[in-house]
């Protein structure tokens, strides 16, 4: 399908004394940063060092806007009215922006993190809510999220670019969605299968599914995970495959 | 002195369900605001609202950056170590210009809040790394501050725009100093007497002391208190006087 | 039915800088005090003086326990696990014991607060998780909430006491629910209705629904709102019109 | 001098997805915990966990108050107002016991966690805050400080039992106060170093000064360090130099 793909992770998820993630190692492999923004994970100091290095290595810099929860690390779904979602979406994004700033670049996509993220696939209200801060702020960012989503398809209708989003480590569904993390087989891993699955849906945009079916999936970018033990093996390994069979990993922006 | 003056007040200090001062009287009067950034007060929505009713009524958006002290309302010291006061106010400036943005405006100046104000005028490192801040995000922002404070200096070193404020309500000193909150008298509270006040500073650059002497004092800017009883009367009374005297009362950006 | 009944309402949900409710005046008049803790609103020193009031006025304390979520004041579902929402409550409930043991009594009984009490009508995850706090907390609490709520069928199947709330000041269904807030009229404003409401409430075990019938409640205790304008005069006309007709107002603990 | 110790850590200071220190070694290893109260770190299901553990391996739990302050880690000094900071150190020790409490125990013991330590050793007016709360709260609840500190002085004038301590791993001036974590060689890092230091400041109550001289220490708790790489090893060495010498590790509650 294409000899060229973005790969993204998550970054900028320490606070204060608690650190999470070798982000300086996965800033060596993605293409894409998806940086906290404060209010499910990153004090400022944190921030503004990991923009830096993501200037160093040439990454794309996104904000990942979340809930407002550092005790659930914006991993619970809440109930926020879309005024105040937009507007928080809004502070987050303007934060990150004056710590890309200062590292001498932008913020250059958008995409919501954990909760936010699951809500925004269903949940029209907050998917909106999402999109017009986006559209408000600044409407040539572009939004990351799941194909068939709630929040890819407001995008559309607003008019905002819509990149679309694989997972590197999760299971598929034969409907291609993703097998829920309360299932068994949720989350794959081993690197050496990731990246096997990461360069048939890159290169055939195919994946297979739990069931052995072989299903179509859409992806502009790939997700590798950046907060469990081996990520950054996994990364490399998924990174590796891919200049191995000559795919180009280079952000979509 | 001067036939021209600003005058500026703290505005968008509501938070969630608890409201403070009555922002849509102030931005009628006052030419700039001084709008919290939501470490010290202000949730993003009440900024956002905030930052549209000073648009509406053409009043410059100054951010007033404090320290992470929601419980306290930054008015505790808080002995954040330099780096990081210097991401917080970025990460506090970056917030709010995402709501001046999409009020069609920009942030204009920069006025650090409570204690981190008070700090600022003696303490070297903390008045040092507020400046940092704003070099590093807009090296053309002017910083309001108090005459001879550590900030105005340290921010004229650096280059930028400083302006001096006169407090309102305050009793001077006769080394034109405040009087500390904790002597008596220290904050007036006759909105005639303030007006008088302040029409003298501004026309003749003096205030009498509390010892009686007359003192001089430096003013580009008078600040009047947004969220005690009381307080829109007595900005009403400053504004008028000054109005009634052929002072224009105008922002300093 | 009866000649006596609890009257309840909330306090202590000032925070720092801002105040909220004119606690002073609640406490002269209700019988049952739903202290914040702290997760929605109330600062440890507001707490510690609310505490202290209620002792002064001789009324049962009880913790109105919360999500963690003060941008929101609670009233914002937040879809938290079980386990964390039982240890959430556990550490609200023993910090206002320490405010309410230094004040020389303890907790009474305990009131989920806002969504979480909306949430413990229906939802039988986070109402078993409530009450397996009060169990392991203290099992001789009573638990405060609305009748056929999920969380008192949850807390009869425990064993705790439960006692059956009613609403002064909101409209009811002919099937004796409360009238959603977002219909019109689900609030009633006038303080002579209400009070006569609550009057037939208690002594008839009745009240006229939106529909004009009269339909059964079922009332341990009346709820009267404490921050709203109007809610201390509300309050009093409540209590006034109970103590004309004899009957006696008096906590359920 | 004594043929008997504690041995302290600080415990129970993970957040949410952020993990810190390994609470089931150290609960392993030390007499008495430190347990975080939440406002400097711990939120309420590792601090219920945390209590759990500790009653498993027969540890007396201590409760580590702290400042507001989770971005800072309780390591700022914060200027809270002495009445704060007694209603804050309540809400803390409350939260903590309803914790030990459903774990079958009760908080034994107070001690000031980071800035709030260093804090207490020299200034008075927090110094007694923290006392007065504990006076409020229990009087029977022994105080564990730093020998010669205005914490210690003002709990023996309220009539608390003061407990002293002494720091595994800190240097010590020839005037027996801790090196300053500023200098070079404040920290050691020899496990077989440590646990010597240890032996000596038990047995014979002295220590090696950085400058050669042997100083006496008081120390009837010694405090080993639970966050940094190598303090499991560290404390093991400690606790094991300690038994193998028939020095007894016993809690002094």
């Amino acid at each position: 399908m294409s000899r060229r793909v973005d790969l993204n992770s998550d970054v900028g998820e320490s606070f204060g004394r608690w650190e999470l993630g070798d982000d300086d190692a996965m800033l060596r492999i993605v293409s894409s940063a998806n940086v906290a923004c404060g209010f499910h994970a990153g004090d400022p100091l944190t921030l503004r060092r990991t923009c830096a290095t993501a200037v160093e290595h040439d990454v794309a810099i996104g904000a990942q806007v979340g809930y407002r929860d550092l005790a659930g690390f914006g991993r619970r779904f809440v109930d926020v009215a879309p005024d105040d979602l937009t507007a928080d979406v809004l502070y987050q994004l303007g934060a990150l922006e004056a710590m890309a700033r200062v590292a001498g670049t932008a913020v250059r996509y958008v995409k919501p993190h954990g909760a936010l993220y699951n809500t925004a696939v269903h949940h029209e209200g907050q998917a909106q809510a999402v999109v017009d801060a986006v559209v408000a702020y600044d409407a040539t960012l572009p939004l990351l999220g799941l194909p068939g989503s709630a929040l890819l398809a407001a995008g559309e209708r607003a008019g905002l670019r819509t990149v679309r989003e694989a997972f590197a480590d999760r299971a598929y569904t034969p409907e291609a969605t993703l097998v829920s993390r309360r299932e068994p087989g949720a989350v794959l891993h081993d690197p050496d299968e990731v990246a096997a699955r990461v360069l048939q849906m890159v290169t055939e945009g195919t994946v297979v599914a739990v069931d052995g079916s072989v299903v179509a999936v859409e992806c502009d970018s790939v997700c590798t995970h950046g907060d469990s033990p081996g990520a950054v093996a996994m990364a490399e390994a998924v990174r590796a495959r891919l200049v191995e069979a000559d795919v180009e990993v280079r952000a979509f922006v």
